[in-house]
């Protein structure tokens, strides 16, 4: 019999999320305040987070403990499956072995509850009534949903107005479980009226959208604000999914020669490779090799600089050391909305300046060709980001039959795509369009780089 | 630590389908010719299916062996998981053990897939290059795609216009599995083409859909016709999701009270049934109650006589003996497309018959109201069809807090309701309906029942 799926036994689920912060080399560069440009502290975050994200996002502790009401929700869907994809090997005809963690049957359909649930619980403990955030396509908006109705935690979503009416079943699945979803810009805040005093059409964007969940998390007592990706709160929880899938691996008697994840704020990815990159850091797997996978329309490790930049478009965030494309540059609209960022989580950019993790750039189409493959092996239909990973995967593995090597192939699978086929549509109908590198519009951001002060 | 998913390894998943025809206190009533009213043999059969199927169809053996080539495929995503509602239950505040047997990670979404695979093997084993389906919202038609790509066996599905033009996504899930998928009536046949020069607006029917796939399949010596419900070898390939449950069960230590899950064709809940009512039969489990649940919209166990009739609404295909609302009655527009059918499996009918299971009935808007709060407590959001299924084990859950006994409940939980999320906005904003019981309309179409020379 060919094992196809490793169940990881609930009693064995990893009980702490691992760290990367005790393990590196060097010290992550500091976060800066977006007014004086000095080293932000607890004090300037504690009105938008609760403490114990904020006292996560600097910690040096290598272990951290997952609290038992987090475990007990995860446990409502984790351990998720490592699956072995003999049909895509055979397909391939490649003496490589695949194997994919597949994220894609919580029940929000993507690894983005692992930190919902977990940012939920610790607003909970500290008297946290309501959490406001924002959402692009909706997916990290319905997950957190999804994590409020567990907690019973009010949330409340600014969703880009072209995405809520263009997209309404994720706004419907927020509503499904509880939360309150208004189009971004919304009467709701001061900012939203004042857009909407100046262009009553407008279709909104993610830096406004960002604004008005951080004026309504400001402005009230009882709602703190809430990150999905990018900040290390975020990867540290994250890293349940790579602590279970090593376990797994052992199950199956193999460690990864390559793991491949698609990045866009990174915290899927990280979440996959952080507990690997460790064995690289500590030189037990000098080889192991580690590539992240982005758009061509948003090229921030493989083409942007090294440099502090805001997290967000409008310019409100502190100051992160990221490969950026700058804060305002705008990714062409490609359909896998989730990797559509100007930056990058700090630590994968940290991690990517010591050499330890690689990166590569791929077009819209190819990625969908090979998700089609996948859909038509695999069975499964991915989200366009995880089509990134799996082009990646399937030229990995053309590269092992060419050179007949039977290398151990990871890919950090991020979650289903039931609600993406409008793109999978565009793709069979020939419709689907590449976006070359927008090399003229991201110089003109890069001069919108804010000034920092050397340190 | 509370365990709330049961995994069960791939070694230990069942290697045989089970075959209540085997243990039934009385034989199956036979299948009549739509012609001359005699019992059917297999050479009737032969043009549109399989001799293998044709053979389970009848087949009096207790095991059948899954193919290993079947099996392979079911291991890309089975075993399925068996969930405890903790979450459920305490919201509740109810002493009930309430399980959850999870289709809804199949591929395609549901357990549809368990019957597809297997057909597709058998037409391809006996050399069948193409099969013709017909679907009505799209969960079967997707489901054989899917199997169609695994088996490199070509598939063309009839799907009601309506549906078509209505419902993309379902289309493009079974194009991007490489399926061919026309609007029905189509101009691919005959028949199609007769209906459109008389109506060329016509939005078809799944009595239409069904003609036109048979005349596909008929026609065409490459090509057989596949059914994905209410036939014996149908219900057979689903015993896989009882057989999982019964060891899954052992695992937690417990075995049922309560069986509950939605019927339509009945191949869902049969799946999940069979392989416990043979307990009841045997007189081991003599109290085991098993609940088949059914819309108010298309009551065919609680209202239906138990009578000869055709299968589809064309009256085309061989007479089953099922409680039927009448072949020509057309159930009112509710959102579990899948329970809307006028007639029921003839192995859960004749155990009705017998008295070893029961049925009721349930009103939509309360069905979602039972799914909304499934979705809060445990997370996933269900079709519409398993909503009925959470219904009724909400009510005897409930009835258990009241009488305070700690009955073990079990859901056969059909499949997830992302493709289905305009209903729920429906429901969340009031929109959704009642349908009282159309007991004219049931009259009318009783009517035409078709004449049936006594046995």
């Amino acid at each position: 019999m060919e094992r196809t799926m490793y169940f990881l036994d609930q009693k064995d689920m990893p009980t702490r999320w691992y760290n990367i912060q005790a393990d590196l080399p060097e010290p992550l560069p500091p976060v800066l305040h977006p007014g004086t440009g000095k080293p932000v502290g607890p004090a300037d975050l504690a009105p938008l987070f609760p403490m114990e994200l904020i006292k996560q996002e600097v910690s040096q502790e290598r272990w951290i403990e997952i609290p038992e009401e987090v475990q007990a929700i995860y446990r409502t869907w984790r351990p998720t499956v490592l699956h072995r994809a003999y049909r895509l090997e055979k397909a391939l005809d490649t003496p490589a072995k695949i194997f994919y963690k597949y994220e894609g049957t919580s029940q929000a359909g993507s690894h983005k509850p692992n930190t919902a649930v977990a940012q939920c619980y610790y607003n909970k403990m500290e008297g946290v009534k309501r959490i406001a955030t924002e959402t692009g396509a909706g997916q990290w908006g319905s997950a957190l949903s999804m994590a409020g109705a567990m907690f019973n935690v009010e949330i409340k979503v600014y969703m880009v107005k072209i995405s809520f009416n263009q997209k309404p079943y994720r706004r419907i699945l927020m509503e499904a479980w509880g939360a309150k979803c208004v189009a971004s810009p919304s009467e709701d805040t001061e900012i939203g009226r004042r857009i909407l005093r100046e262009d009553p059409e407008c279709t909104g964007s993610l830096g406004m959208a960002i604004s008005e969940a951080v004026e309504d998390a400001a402005s009230r007592d009882d709602t703190k604000y809430s990150l999905g990706s990018v900040l290390n709160h975020v990867l540290l929880h994250q890293t349940i999914i790579g602590e279970e899938t090593r376990k797994q691996m052992e199950m199956a008697d193999v460690y990864p020669d390559i793991i491949v994840g698609n990045i866009g704020g990174g915290s899927n990815f990280a979440g996959q490779f952080l507990p690997w990159v460790r064995d690289k850091i500590s030189g037990a797997k000098p080889d192991l090799r580690i590539i992240c996978v982005e758009p061509t329309a948003a090229p921030s490790l493989t083409k942007g600089p090294y440099a502090y930049d805001h997290g967000d478009v409008a310019g409100m965030t502190p100051l992160l050391k990221m490969y950026t494309l700058g804060h305002t540059f705008i990714p062409s609209p490609i359909h896998a909305g989730g990797l559509r960022y100007h930056g990058m989580a700090p630590i994968v950019c940290h991690l990517h300046k010591l050499g330890l993790v690689e990166a590569r750039a791929e077009h819209q189409v190819a990625t969908f060709e090979a998700g089609v493959q996948f859909a038509r092996t695999e069975g499964i239909i991915s989200a366009p980001e995880p089509c990134h990973n799996i082009k990646a995967a399937i030229d990995e593995a053309i590269r092992c039959r060419e050179a007949g090597e039977a290398k151990t192939i990871l890919i950090a699978h991020s979650g289903h795509g039931y609600l993406d086929l409008a793109a999978y549509d565009a793709y069979l109908s020939g419709q689907l369009v590449d976006y070359a590198y927008p090399e003229e519009e991201v110089k003109e951001a890069l001069k919108q780089l804010p000034k920092v002060p050397s340190a």
